[in-house]
């Protein structure tokens, strides 16, 4: 058993969780209240600038070329290509450019993201992809799995959303970071092992915190 | 009016509702339920190990030796007194050592102490302080509002919390830190200024979400 | 006048010396011998890994998705298309990838390219700038100033260094920067000016070493 | 064999060029000129400052609170302690406390200490443990070895420098490190701990350098 798998099985719990959010269900089928997507994308946006960074980090941490050149083919294409993508799409709900570039994080986004970037700045190669992994693998599986739902994927709205996220393109990112993961923890200890699973666990929960936030559009918990 | 003033202009409706959360009256009317407070000391403990880091950060960033020196005294006072102080307080709700080395951190604690370490590391020492600061001098007010409840400081068991936070000696460590503060932001600019009061806020919303999920003894939104 | 002007003002003796060092004029006049302009290609990937970094590490400091995607497609093409001609160059000297790749950087690689790493790690965007644009820039000043020496570029070993460092398009990455260097610096107070120029010209000195220990051909000042 | 019998075995070529080199004879046998020893200081002074900061990562890094402890135990005392006994001694050979804080670091200092805060932000525990030992014990051994000198230790100038280098308390610290070391490298692959070995090898030649250029007095290579 590759240690991906060994993730993918304590991950599943969590994961599951996420497929049956009402969110996520809201988007398969196509009843989602668009207040609550238009919400989702504003967040999705400024995290994505802070996940970018995890791609940076990647190309700093890596030790040989063609590892540090993919790291940096993902972050050029995730800013210079998607980013974009999702402007033209949020434009589809209302949503300016300008409202996405000066939005503010929620606090399930912020903690999140903060997250993840102290672990990779501070950790290693593996730390860190075990701690960006959990947000493509899971949208992947999520795509996935809405892309079965009839009519899921030429939804009027939604549909590009599952399209994206169900395609091979997409899956393909996950499956390079997967098997980059299994090859670097060849000979670690059951203690670095477990470290490694921790990050990962935490970032899947995290990930499902997200679904939720978006959810109930909640910025941060007590109003002020 | 110094920075110092303006943040806690900003942030003192935030500080208020801490003051009149139901765990902190509870720790100043001596009526809070003993597992609550179990429960916060264990997840405070994960939290000062993170959050001592603040102080070595610090000795890192600054830029002469004097403040460098001051860093490291807080740094080794945190970890060689404080936390020895805590394990004993703790002792007497039957935590052991062994039980706070071992302990995880809620999503709660995580999320603070995350975002705290990353704007540490990444950013300026004004930055830092703007991080760190809340916890203390939030901390400080609360002990000294709770200090003048009768028979506070004396309580069995919440009154040696209550005259720690209240002590001219806690006091003074964020005097310090909101002197070097001040001095640190002359002449920057309104939107390095925003960007700072944005940090200083933002953890004392983390803090005020510490104290709630203390009282709900919550590890993660979701169980799974 | 503008904070760049300043700083080429004051780096102007140190790069001086950097055109009139005979690694340099050898480059221009075609006479430099092979195995010194070898040495330093290696040594010159080895820099090259490092200093692409940088460009992560400014995409990591970088608070707008403009400068961002912008250090992103630096990165990119730094590793996916320059090393890769690199690679092509180093061949037509005898020098194969492998060893390009498991080569060991030099005393002064090492110094400059950790010396800028950690102003970048540690600092601001500004002072990220000030380490990693004496190289861009100084290369781009003595690609021109070769490029007027008749047959320079067109000569058969070394023609293709001098026209890639005085293309417009190289040059147009250093105005970019200069631009990014100037508007950041706005309202910046004289210390914090003087501490960016220190950093301006502590990469130009290590610019000058590199160039020294090519000619030298030395790993380390003492041999083992 | 402990890993670290290995390092010393690796790195004895260049360790013993240390004990040769006349700076450090020149101090066992009372001979060095004060000028060299007075630059020295003065580098030395500024060599600390950022030494001292990768005792502030080792607590950063390190993943209990004994080990952040005894970190924060060794940056307090290196400040509050140390640098304060470097500047009574600095007096004596007419070096002013305000000298000794507003001096610049030589080439050779600036890039001895970025290597090591670079690969110890970076890097794991024994990372940082391999950039930063090689100073310690190569000292307590330089200690030892010249208090072998009759009169070294009683030596009006230089005694006291002798004395404190070759005492027991300040091997202590070393071999506190050494057998942390140990105990981090168990498990690890070869080419982890060759990875290590090099950290360990490139601070054993940075410090000859920082010998060298104190003999030589020498800021940067090349007079501007």
């Amino acid at each position: 058993m590759q240690f991906s798998d060994r993730l993918f099985e304590k991950a599943k719990p969590i994961w599951e969780k996420n497929h049956q959010h009402p969110f996520v269900q809201g988007i398969g089928h196509g009843t989602l209240e668009q207040n609550k997507f238009r919400f989702y994308m504003v967040q999705d946006y400024v995290y994505l600038m802070d996940f970018s960074k995890l791609f940076a980090l990647g190309a700093v941490k890596a030790k040989d070329t063609r590892t540090m050149g993919k790291f940096a083919q993902m972050l050029d294409s995730t800013l210079n290509v998607e980013m974009s993508l999702h402007r033209q799409y949020a434009e589809r709900f209302g949503i300016s450019s300008g409202e996405l570039e000066n939005a503010k994080p929620s606090s399930v986004t912020l903690a999140y993201t903060h997250y993840m970037l102290h672990v990779s700045e501070n950790g290693t190669l593996a730390e860190l992809i075990c701690a960006l992994l959990p947000c493509m693998w899971s949208y992947w599986e999520i795509g996935k799995e809405l892309n079965n739902i009839q009519g899921a994927a030429g939804h009027e709205l939604y549909g590009e959303w599952v399209s994206m996220y169900s395609s091979d393109e997409f899956g393909s990112l996950s499956i390079w970071l997967i098997d980059l993961l299994d090859e670097s923890v060849v000979g670690k200890s059951d203690e670095e092992l477990n470290s490694l699973e921790e990050i990962f666990l935490n970032t899947s929960r995290f990930e499902y915190m997200f679904w939720d936030m978006a959810y109930k559009e909640e910025m941060w918990p007590a109003n002020e």
